[in-house]
């Protein structure tokens, strides 16, 4: 790569550093979590009987990432409210997409090229909150990585990581699935985003804090554009994740040598399956072993309740 | 209305404003408390079976405005425990009211009148926990509305707020409904209250602190009488609801607009009917196109499960 | 007893007190902790497919007490995430536990004697936890007793008090059990080691710190060895408590007090019993009044449902 390449990309990654959020970005951000958050089983019935409720869990999404930094951190959860204008663009981001007469800006905004951009914007702020988070436990923890990737990771995915009381305020609740068990997209690539500027800024990578915002905002704002336009939802570290899964966490099958607990855990199976617990834990491709266990384990539960 | 009775309304309100409630204001909310606690389902066998979990509800219900404010504002939200006085009182009267022998006190406090005055002075004790919360979140965030708005609900009406967790403390848990969802009398009048009390604090309001008290005092009193003397459970603001809800919160049915998305959601009221999250969203008055799509849904979801 | 074995005593203890729980203690803690984890219904599945909730639970079961008290005393929930060496051992253990190789710690660390001095090294340091949690208590609030008992009992008992969290991690989602309901024995103990440290912080008992640590370790090592050993899972209090439960806690029936109130917290029966909830509310033997009423509430409500 020329001198001149060198030097562009520095200045670029120099703008970007710079770049305001407030307000452009911001209200992109909001945008798409609202609808997103429209765009979810029973949202519109809640947002009719009950508007309070639906603009709570707008706020909790917007800016569930400060509230729950500032539980782990111990510091004020209510801060964000504190930012009066921040809060008044929300708010009318939430009625814009759910009240509009005619539904004028929803319809808009799911305009597929709008879309896209709005979301581009919003994976800008992405890289932003995730530096923000992990400053803000290195002030508190010098040099505590776990601690810089966890309040990194929750700044920018808080709104995911609580979804289940986000649901609860709206009615629902589905204690069988949360992100941690089934982590989506935007989860997974924040919270390599929170381990990379993590790295970076205790020294563990020969990079600069701008040239790493330069390469992480460029790669989640190429793929989400990609997987947008494309449709696609595969994961783009499946294989990886796959292969990591099948020689770490796999092992032998424990179940071949602990007959007792087997059963035990077995028949645990069984009664989490009635539970609804155990739909979302597909058995990996690397563990031959579970497959059968949990088929033996239906069979005994059956028998059990025979 | 002529010199004099200003006059005498100044006066009252001095009067009102370095009022203490400790102890009788005090007992009289925990004795209320209490009693609206052991008259929901299941709390007798609770109290039988596990008086600690009973306890802990119970102190939850008397003194959750301040653990929800602490939790908030990042102060220990452990805090209330530390006054021993009022703990031991809130306890006493927590075992009189579910093991007094022959369950005296609890005939004698439901009896109608006395039931109606420890109302009341609960009532009193309401204004000043508002004012409380207010200016806790005056002292951090100077100006911020919203904060302040926020405390000062939560320290008035935490035990509503946290209803749900409370109710698991007693392994209860009704995820289907929260004061959000459809708020309670008591909540609903908290949260005007720390509205007003919050525009008076930032000035927005031609009013002295105590005048708003007395103001905000009287009627919350008078209503709490006239809803127990009347047995009317109406909530006063029902009209002016229905009227902005149907104006504000409306809009044109967003489903003649999105097809695509109204299928989708009609799906989502089938299976949240499914687990009984549906239940308690009725569509409101003005909202027709809900009430037939939530049909469809039922039938759209029926023949999917067919 | 002689000048000599007292002698022999006050040195025991000091030693006991200057003991440091790092790195064995500690790690015999993670050990038993993970291990009882891993044998819970449905959680080998979870291990499976997906790590990260697994290794999740597991640092939740291992720091639950510092971060409950945290969460308290408004103190960082993630500081021990900040002591990078201890959550390395407690993750090297959780894996080593759930994917070595043909099990093999797991099975070792199973096999009964070397379980046993495991499960015993971790009751010591329950001690030094129930210790700390006071102090840390009375370091914000003196002589404050409450404060001190819980923030004592839930540094020491954290992961069993936030069960129902970490099981939604996994989830698994059982609202009609926690430990305030039907309290566990290391929960129990727990709890009367928090009373004792705090009434001997208080100066109430005559008693130096150091012996009292010595009396609690010795009492709760031999009673874990001996209720393994035995396979007996009664608790020692049960006399007690069921004494203390049919004087204190029971009255006489509030049933034949109030019948209109009796049939209300009838039907609550009835529906807690649907919703799961009643399942584990049995009727303690000293009030006779409820079994009987309960199967009224039965036959009400179904009466109602036919």
């Amino acid at each position: 790569m020329g001198l001149l390449s060198l030097l562009f990309l520095d200045e670029l990654s120099h703008g970007l550093a710079h770049l305001s959020m407030f307000p452009f970005f911001d209200t992109a951000h909001y945008f798409v979590t609202v609808m997103s958050l429209r765009e979810q089983k029973g949202v519109l019935q809640v947002s009719r009987s009950s508007p309070l409720a639906c603009w709570f869990s707008s706020m909790l999404f917007c800016f569930g990432g400060g509230l729950l930094t500032g539980l782990m951190m111990a510091e004020p959860p209510i801060a964000p409210l504190a930012n009066g204008t921040n809060v008044l663009i929300a708010s009318t981001v939430w009625y814009l997409v759910f009240y509009c007469p005619k539904d004028l800006v929803y319809c808009l905004a799911s305009f597929m090229p709008l879309r896209v951009v709005l979301s581009g914007m919003k994976e800008v702020t992405r890289t932003f909150k995730v530096l923000a988070g992990v400053n803000q436990a290195h002030r508190k923890y010098k040099d505590a990585l776990m601690v810089m990737i966890a309040v990194g990771w929750a700044k920018a995915a808080g709104g995911g990581l609580m979804a289940n009381f986000e649901q609860l305020i709206r009615g629902v609740w589905k204690p069988e699935t949360n992100e941690l068990l089934n982590m989506s997209y935007p989860t997974k690539i924040t919270l390599i985003g929170a381990v990379l500027f993590s790295l970076q800024k205790n020294q563990y990578l020969p990079l600069q804090t701008n040239h790493l915002m330069l390469f992480y905002t460029v790669f989640i704002v190429v793929n989400k554009a990609r997987m947008m336009l494309t449709g696609a939802t595969a994961s783009p570290f499946a294989t990886i994740e796959s292969l990591v899964q099948n020689t770490l966490f796999c092992g032998s099958s424990p179940y071949a040598a602990l007959p007792a607990e087997e059963n035990k855990s077995c028949n645990g199976t069984g009664s989490a399956a009635k539970n609804g617990a155990a739909g979302n834990h597909p058995p990996t491709e690397g563990c031959r072993a579970l497959p059968e266990n949990r088929e033996d384990s239906e069979i005994t539960s059956c028998k059990k309740t025979d």
